[in-house]
């Protein structure tokens, strides 16, 4: 089976977002065995929608189309399917309702363009949405498997994960295309890859995005016999740079090893700015390992909140791996935690140029301390995202009892 | 002049990397009055880029093609230009010495494999590539404006500045696509677009995103008369929901008018954790209106970090207005701020499903105090950045003035 994506919305061919979207599906597509040949992106106007979805329906086995579903007048999808496959819109009373009983629960009053979204083509199903108010569609053409989705990153991420998916791993018979990622924290690209000379190829390739490093292992289902052996040879070579695998994340990682050990986090942030508490609070079930988390954005917070000494300031600048320890365990005494993060940094754009990528990151536990000092190029944004990646890698090593720790 | 985009990579059909190239291009192309009509993204196989080729060689004025210009056998993108428009490749002898000068100047050989990068179809005119070896192809094929670019963004980047936009505005007299966004809060989209009734249309889209709703208004140079008569209709009906315009955000919207009327800002989060803080110190220069968060996310650290009384969780609950005021107050007070504001709610996943998604933002500052509750849907992630949005925009009517304060 061979698949197409379709996108739809205007926003995406006046360049005002990346399709990210298109990213997504695709990757999760060839997850179950379903390569896309082809992506197309379109404008909010029915008459183009219809002519790509016919090309597309002309081509592929399977055409997953995505955008243009919510309750405005320039969403376009469902009348442009209408059109591309002959089946009239037909209102459905269950969805009505269920949309109905979804906006009493929050307090709304549905206004008449919501209930538009309860159209769908003759023959077709309606997708369950369980993130927001729009239902995907799904529908049988000709042989051909339709799958339309709304174009808000969650809810198609949704209804991937939680209708396309197992509907086309049950039609493939699970004849996936064999895909392992490894994620690494700690090491640029460019080092990596020579860590990996003669093993990076057609079955793995090398990926960087803020701070980490995706290795990819791909195979046909038909022809993974080898993946095993590849990788563990890339894991001999990487070690623990490796932190995990598939999609989790060194935040998800970090808070298992804390779960593990029994130990309650807090975090002391100056440049980061609440990113890294945001991080870790962003995994389920936060609180049973982070405790507590400052923002101390200027000196006087700092003395004030974490009771950093002002002679330490004062002595060794607000960005030292001196005011980091500070930090850290001021944070650590004040939340009654067992270990404590901090970050202090120039994310820029002032002061000097030179100064801005000049990080500090400390480290306090029951009975010692730690702290880093780095420097990066990007931007401010990235130099914060990028912060909060080497802190958590930092702790992350810490807690598998790195030797390379004083 | 009608345009269309075709990007060439296997990397972006497996979804290992989102299309930004097409979005960059696609920006680029409608600020000189060039709007772009289709996006299509292809494989590294030279019949299905052909066959793309011919595609949009039969519908669009423009076609920019953009990677698989490299020296490896996988770059195919000369081929199927030539392919498509029927003209034989030319090895380029200028070009090879370029190359040859190129590679001496950084004192590496020059591969066979490189040669290649100076073939080009008869008729053509290379591209100079400022940043790279590959240069980029310009020719006209019976009417139709053809520019083939690098993959590698900073190439494509480069070769769009000095080539093609300068070569497209001068053949369009500069007429650009005139653009201009409003952006709003606090209002649902449907909501929204049932305020804009008749007003919606061929010039004015609506867009979605994470708590926020995006008003575009749209026409080209030529006809851009009507677009201030409809900005004007547009703000006039939504009043204070427009928060900004362009690509501003909440956050510099709001400590723009806390450095205006000279307030220092410290934030309470349990729920967000740390993301709140994390937009607000996002923002260039934050240490001039932000003083200090709080990640309260245990009873307990409300309590001892922000001097929540014991028996305001205990009688109205953790998630109340009671709380969430008292939280903003004990932020205030311990940070010495003259304003702050707090969040307290359910992400979930668990635990009884009924509770998650409700959310109390609360707000203190020298004379009074504020809060609201309110309920919505989404993942734990989409609740957390919606709660921030929504406390943002809160803060925002606080600092305009609205009447709506107690």
């Amino acid at each position: 089976m061979i698949a197409e994506v379709v996108s739809v919305g205007s926003e995406l061919l006046a360049g005002q977002i990346a399709n990210t979207n298109a990213r997504y599906i695709s990757e999760a597509l060839a997850g179950v065995g379903v390569p896309v040949m082809l992506q197309t992106a379109v404008g909010d106007d029915v008459g183009q929608i219809e002519r790509v979805l016919r090309a597309a329906l002309g081509r592929a086995d399977v055409v997953v189309v995505c955008g243009g579903l919510g309750p405005t007048h320039d969403d376009l999808t469902r009348e442009a399917v209408s059109a591309a496959t002959g089946r009239l819109l037909e209102r459905d009373a269950g969805l009505v309702a269920g949309l109905e009983r979804r906006f009493a629960r929050m307090g709304r009053t549905m206004s008449p363009s919501n209930r538009q979204q309860a159209d769908v083509p003759a023959g077709a199903v309606s997708i369950d949405n369980p993130v927001g108010t729009a239902p995907g569609i799904f529908l049988e053409d000709e042989g051909r498997l339709v799958y339309v989705l709304p174009g808000v990153p969650d809810e198609m991420e949704a209804m991937m994960r939680g209708f396309v998916l197992p509907d086309l791993s049950v039609r493939t018979g699970g004849s996936a295309i064999v895909t392992r990622t490894l994620r690494t924290a700690g090491i640029p690209e460019s080092d990596l890859a020579d860590r990996l000379a003669g093993v990076i190829g057609p079955n793995v390739g090398v990926y960087a995005s803020e701070g980490e490093v995706r290795v990819c292992l791909t195979a046909p289902a038909s022809d993974a016999g080898g993946l095993p052996g590849l990788e563990r040879e890339v894991r001999t070579r990487l070690g623990s740079l490796v932190y995990g695998e598939g999609d989790t994340t060194l935040e998800r990682v970090v808070s298992g090893l804390l779960r593990q050990r029994g130990l309650r986090l807090a975090v002391a942030e100056s440049l980061t700015g609440g990113m890294l508490a945001s991080r870790i609070v962003g995994v389920p079930g936060a609180s049973d390992i982070f405790v507590a988390g400052y923002v101390a954005y200027s000196a006087r917070a700092k003395i004030r909140d974490l009771g950093v000494p002002p002679d330490v300031i004062e002595r060794h600048g607000l960005v030292s791996t001196e005011t980091a320890v500070a930090m850290a365990l001021g944070a650590r005494a004040r939340a009654e935690a067992d270990v404590a993060l901090s970050t202090t940094g120039e994310a820029g754009p002032s002061p000097a140029e030179a100064a801005v990528g000049r990080v500090c990151v400390g480290l306090s536990w029951e009975g010692g301390d730690a702290a880093w000092t780095f420097g990066m190029g990007g931007g401010r944004e990235m130099i914060r995202r990028r912060t909060c990646t080497y802190a958590l890698n930092r702790l992350r090593l810490w807690l598998l009892g790195d030797p390379g720790l004083g």
